[in-house]
């Protein structure tokens, strides 16, 4: 099997170009990318390894698993210590690699290959080029996006009078996983874990987690603390459901509330505010703008409306609206007060202004945005208006 | 909320005390525990912040998220500098830090924290100390792989001819969902991802993974190549089903294999071997057994039934036969040729003889046993047989 899947054209040898851009600007002479996440952006598929690009855009593959990937480029190594053999006579003088990711002991292991090398950190550089997607990965986002709608538009179809929050949210990861979601939420680091999404029902909504998330929940176990944890749907509840959008290796990541019988007023009107912010910042995202200027608009919005209280949370807040996405959930740009990130064109953003109401639950939209010339142009066109489920 | 869940009863008190006593054999003063899966063994709740347990066996709790912990010796903080305040003139000498799971960037932070101490690796010692389960783990080991047989003992009504591996997955993540399972499937490490388990049909468990699992498939994806792929189920095929076994923070790993129609002579044949192979070593996996000893005594019986060259895969074969399981599916001991382990009582291995038959698919079964005294307790009771679905 070719290690570049051949669907993937030119794109490989153009991401090359940008990382060696990238690094230039570092003073860097080489990097080392060895996360999956990492390792799929910069071949198009995931394998245990090493991809090596070099200054000049080269890149070179080293391949402990699987056995059958083959093309120019690519090394058959066991252990890290093979990639000194295959690099002896052109070791770089500065390498970068994946210090925020990587173990420490697997660094300590990796210095030792590039002996003599003053190593640098490939995780801020490679995390910033992966901010800005191609045409090739938004055309991939907007086609998760177009499935992401498919499957939230049944959600009005299997839920039943009667149902937990575990029930309903059971059938929607049936519902998502025969729409072609491959499940996995894969996500960067190790501030959060999760299984498929998110759906809070109620007064669920209000119960803080430890992950770095906007919403909460309690959960079911007090090994995975987030999210549903059994509660019956009742009258006068919304909700809200967040689950993965990663149909094809990128993911779009959107947020829409349900609601049974009447809710209250306020949380009628803090949905509204949700959907008021969405359109205010569509128009405001362009290129340049900064992304703590996002979240600063929407925080005055929440004000006028007199809903601070219950934005990002009741008993524990989000200190952020959005974040970049893609092949992971947590990429950059982030919408947060101090967020120094800046809006480039390419960038594709989640924003998930949300509101907590006390005994009603979540409420508020997310969708998945194109940073574009104009504005934004969104990738989650499903109806956002809270849908009533009977 | 108390740090500690009331259910935890003197649990935590035990294994604080264990802990303290792998440490003093390594001369460490202290051990700060950061990774969710540690986190949640040291309390029995996941938190993001970190669990500092001293040589005398005291723990204490240094809480970021959520806000709502409270017990003896919590404290709240925002950043790990925090801990030096709290820690202030009672610095250990020498410090343990998971350096082989934290990311080296967050190493480099926490011994800055601990400046002027000597830092270990706290990784070995703890996954030797949780190899060990307390009687109140075994229990929630058994609770769950009586679930999983429960989930299992429901895949044959959910099949109808002409279906795909997929969806026949699809089918069987509901059930298991619906029979309480968490659906996250933990990991230590990153070699491995995977989404609530793997089902493999006919030539697919021919597909070599990138990843460190025993059997592989191409997966949906490149960007998740393990599992299933769409392949219609047809007669002569098996389904290999191995899926997630966490119904409360442990998970039990269990194997069974389905058919459609007749399969081959040969595929029947390696069934029984991976029977026998269990049988045999059920009778001689007693504490103080090495984990090679056990690993050898499978090959020989492999070899001696002709079967060597389908064993654990085709194109790409798997090092190991069998693993530690526990809150994660990679835990000591490792049962594999180069294995130092040695088995102690309380040890929990799942085993896992597996063969891949040529055109028919993957064959032999997993059980997740608890050591004891005089050999395996099976805690994954479903029938072994070959089922065949229809």
């Amino acid at each position: 099997m070719n290690i570049i899947p051949f669907s993937m054209g030119n794109e490989i040898a153009a991401r090359n170009a940008r990382i060696a851009e990238a690094m230039a600007g570092e003073g860097i002479d080489a990097m080392l990318l060895s996360s999956f996440a990492n390792i799929y952006y910069a071949t198009g598929r995931v394998f245990c390894g090493y991809v090596y690009i070099t200054a000049d855009g080269n890149a070179t593959y080293f391949v402990k698993r699987p056995n059958d990937l083959e093309g120019e480029n690519v090394v058959r190594i066991r252990k890290p210590e093979q990639i000194a053999e295959t690099l002896a006579g052109k070791m770089p003088a500065t390498v970068a690699i994946e210090l925020g990711l990587a173990a420490y002991n697997t660094v300590l292991r990796l210095q030792s290959v590039f002996a003599g090398a003053k190593v640098a950190d490939a995780t801020p550089i490679i995390n910033k080029v992966r901010s800005v997607k191609s045409e090739f990965e938004i055309s991939k986002l907007k086609t998760c996006g177009i499935h992401h709608e498919a499957a939230y538009s049944r959600i009005k179809k299997v839920y039943r009078e009667g149902m937990t929050d575990v029930e309903l949210q059971i059938e929607v990861e049936r519902i998502l996983r025969n729409e072609g979601c491959l499940g996995q939420f894969r996500i960067a680091g190790d501030t959060m874990e999760l299984f498929m999404g998110n759906l809070l029902c109620g007064r669920n909504a209000e119960a803080p987690s430890p992950y770095d998330f906007a919403m909460g929940g309690e959960g079911l176990d007090e090994s995975l603390p987030v999210g549903s944890n059994g509660s019956l749907i009742k009258p006068g509840n919304t909700v809200m459901v967040d689950m993965c959008g990663n149909f094809n290796g990128y993911m779009t990541d959107m947020t829409r509330v349900f609601r049974v019988g009447a809710i209250s007023d306020l949380a009628m009107r803090a949905h509204q505010c949700s959907i008021d912010i969405h359109r205010r910042l569509v128009k405001m995202a362009v290129p340049g703008t900064e992304a703590k200027v996002l979240y600063e608009e929407a925080m005055s919005m929440v004000k006028e409306a007199g809903l601070e209280e219950y934005f990002m949370g009741l008993k524990q807040k989000a200190g952020f609206i959005g974040h970049g996405v893609g092949i992971e959930v947590n990429e950059l740009p982030v919408i947060a007060p101090r967020s120094r990130d800046i809006l480039e064109e390419g960038n594709v953003i989640a924003l998930e202004p949300k509101f907590v109401i006390p005994e009603v639950g979540a409420v508020g939209i997310e969708n998945t945005y194109e940073v574009r010339p104009d504005g934004l142009e969104c990738l989650t066109n499903a109806p956002e208006e809270i849908i009533e489920l009977y």
